[in-house]
């Protein structure tokens, strides 16, 4: 089992699920069909029809669940067959398997593992700065044909910037300045400071729109990973010496950036990313994020599945780590560590 | 051996057969070339010259035979080389597998097994009713991405009709109204009657193109499996009470509907289908049968294809059969028991 | 291994390394990527950071290598790092795989294998022809997915051109004239004089352009193959009894086609294809090539890759073989005693 199976995955953003529409989607390998019913709740149920296998995602929702549309069986949000058309009796093995869902912190969360397990408090409270009530935030989905852990690697790791974003996010400041890794049992944090440098292209244009400023900068980047696989990031840049490092926020630009990495498959990522901003306006936001997607995000779709089809060349082939992957290092560890513990309670149970 | 070898299946409409042109088709994973002699007779060879593999349906037709585009090499239609040019002599081993073809009941036959056992009297009878002299008939062919043995579960279980196909085959009253099924040896038959009840959207229009009818209508549809792969539809409706049930047809529309669903591979079908009726008129039927191609066949299309595509997924796993599978799980076993006997009967001779 | 790794294959040729451009290329399973230096030395490296396993191909050019595009390591053309962003220390583990260059007979070549082996003056004087200062040529690279003995299996045995190339290169007059086979062992020569016999197509016009005559000609054809896989062909027409069989080819038309089959996998090939001549000019040459390519190397593409597409149905089935296949079956074992050979001493080494 390459995924942490008992645990929370964001599955959708709640805007992506349209009324009376179904969405299909793949975490951790479980192919699902995803819904609101009319209570306004979130219902996931494996993509498959026991019957013949058809798609549920082809189905016709109902007031009472999610019928297929192949032979007409009605399945409840919970996976039960109540309805076979034409017929008395409902064998008692006719379900689906359901998927435990929750709407928490701004997201849509399935639990691909054991339902039994289940339980809404397990979401992380890691997350909730993904909706925080002070901040506007703008969400969005993107897709990488790359291993989730990759990009959870290319988020803790910003030194990537200069060389993959230079027209945007990096210059030389971001590997002139070490970064400090701080890692426990279940987290991993970096920070950097850049104090008095030049900024980045995008940088450079923030300070000019939002604090009327030219000039060296004291810029952070602080990253955090939260398991299995969310990343929240605090960026932002302030005239060099106006009280940044010291808390004071007034006279900078910044903005928060959750990007929750779904593993779909084990060479594919679904990246739930936002970008949440105290001044900016919702629109200002989307445009940036437009921009964003067309090259930053772009940019890092090439190198990820570049570096995933490097990888298909010749599976299981050793890489040389070098010290700025310590963070990304740590997370895999983490990771690592989860995955161990869940093989081990099932070697118990079974 | 996923397919039943010896048995006659269809590979082409003599239409599909254009003078002096090669068609390429693969029927239970045999890849051959198929073309019409000068004599009239259809052949079919392996599609692979023994020489250096070139497919033969590259070639080039000749009064003595096929002759392949690489070398030069010319083959009888009975698969021996007759000619490689600038030589003498002929090793005796230069022979392309030939596979006998039979023209009968209005299509083209093909038998992929021992050769020295095909006979063109194996040619069930009961396809005869695809060549009726008394009936206007057209013939297509249709692709599915999906196994044979899905298609056939399709058409034997119509219950499907008023979920995948409701604004054309299907209403309420198919599965209000049970089937009756009949199962022999070697056979399926299924037939329904939903009488007095109100017509689906395609037989309300039917009955009022062809009856001056409108109102509750006695509906029938026979459905009857010939192995490996044949499925014969007798689908009609007359105004209630009119006598069709006790065989009156006088004030009825209805029409037949054959298809011989020719495994391609495993997971690939070739659905030579007809539509037959004494009354409509060649473009009439024509016309008809352009609808149901985008409309009832794709909709199949995209159950049968999705199917397929889950059961990809997770090859082997169980799914569920309810009553109304009860025909298809007959034919499945009327395969089942071909398979086996042809195998047995390697076993013996091998 | 399914390829002779110590030994030099064609990359590329000088003009399709741009100025300050890379370009990937894979040699038998070997993605590389290559660039000319500022020195003006070609240079190739594994297409593989050793770090994250970006590819290279996507990296900066610098003065003093090759920087990665992703965390922005920078590689001499030697392979070793010699820069990581932030760092001071670098380990010695950190390198790519060098492969072996030089230029040489007109071509860019690597040396796929142990780069300790590789040696310039391996390159077989054979080739040399390809880089005549007496000839104008032009030189350009085609693609076939199919494996690079086919190819040379196809320009050894030139009696499919009547049957595959009807329009310009064949007639009967090929097969009707057998040819001499050389076999030695480490090269294969075949020599075919048709004389006094009607020009192909493409003859027949080349003799009134060029010598402006019109009837029976006497034309040849000298293949030769120099291994693990150029081809080298000289190719002409003359007024019959003009004296070309004795070697006065002033009243001719005559050209030479150098083609060097670099394989890329197993079922695909790169072919650096030349023609050379005395009296075309450069470009009533290039002209030439672009019919030849839309017409000769468009119906080899589709003869070979049919072929290819017949035996990846049932890898490893045998085929028959004719006299006309001597000289490539003498290439295939020339190439299988190499494999012999270096497997023999990889053993031995370890």
């Amino acid at each position: 089992v390459p995924f942490v199976l008992n645990a929370w995955y964001v599955v959708a953003w709640p805007h992506e699920i349209l009324a009376e529409a179904l969405l299909a989607r793949t975490v951790c390998n479980n192919a699902m069909v995803v819904w609101r019913g009319t209570d306004g709740i979130v219902h996931a149920l494996e993509d498959r029809c026991p019957h013949r296998e058809m798609p549920m995602s082809l189905g016709i929702l109902e007031q009472g669940g999610l019928r297929c549309r192949y032979h007409g069986l009605l399945f409840a949000p919970n996976g039960k067959c109540t309805e076979v058309p034409g017929q008395d009796r409902i064998s008692a093995g006719l379900e689906i398997r359901r998927y435990p869902t929750v709407e928490k912190y701004g997201w849509i969360w399935v639990w691909p593992g054991d339902a039994a397990k289940a339980d809404a408090s397990l979401v992380p409270e890691a997350y909730a700065h993904n909706d925080r009530a002070d901040l506007e935030m703008v969400g969005r989905t993107a897709h990488f044909k790359a291993n989730y852990l990759m990009v959870i690697d290319n988020l803790l790791d910003l030194t990537h910037e200069p060389f993959l974003h230079p027209t945007s996010l990096g210059n030389a400041a971001v590997y002139e300045a070490p970064a400090e890794t701080f890692i426990d049992e279940s987290s991993v944090r970096v920070e950097r400071w850049m104090l008095g440098k030049l900024g980045s292209p995008m940088w450079v244009g923030m300070l000019q729109e939002f604090v009327h400023y030219e000039g060296p900068c004291d810029r952070w980047q602080k990253v955090f990973f939260a398991p299995p696989s969310g990343i929240y990031l605090h960026l932002g840049a302030a005239p060099a010496g106006a009280g940044a490092l010291q808390g004071d926020l007034s006279r900078s630009a910044w903005f928060i950036n959750n990007q929750f990495l779904t593993p779909e498959t084990e060479t594919s990522t679904l990246d739930f990313w936002s970008v949440a901003n105290a001044d900016f306006g919702r629109e200002r936001i989307a445009a940036f994020m437009d921009r964003a997607r067309d090259t930053i995000l772009k940019e890092d779709q090439i190198a990820l599945e570049g570096c995933q089809s490097v990888i298909d060349r010749q599976p299981g082939r050793k890489n040389y780590s070098i010290p700025t992957d310590k963070a990304g290092l740590a997370a895999r560890r983490i990771v690592a560590r989860m995955l161990a513990a869940e093989k081990r309670a099932q070697a118990h149970s079974g």
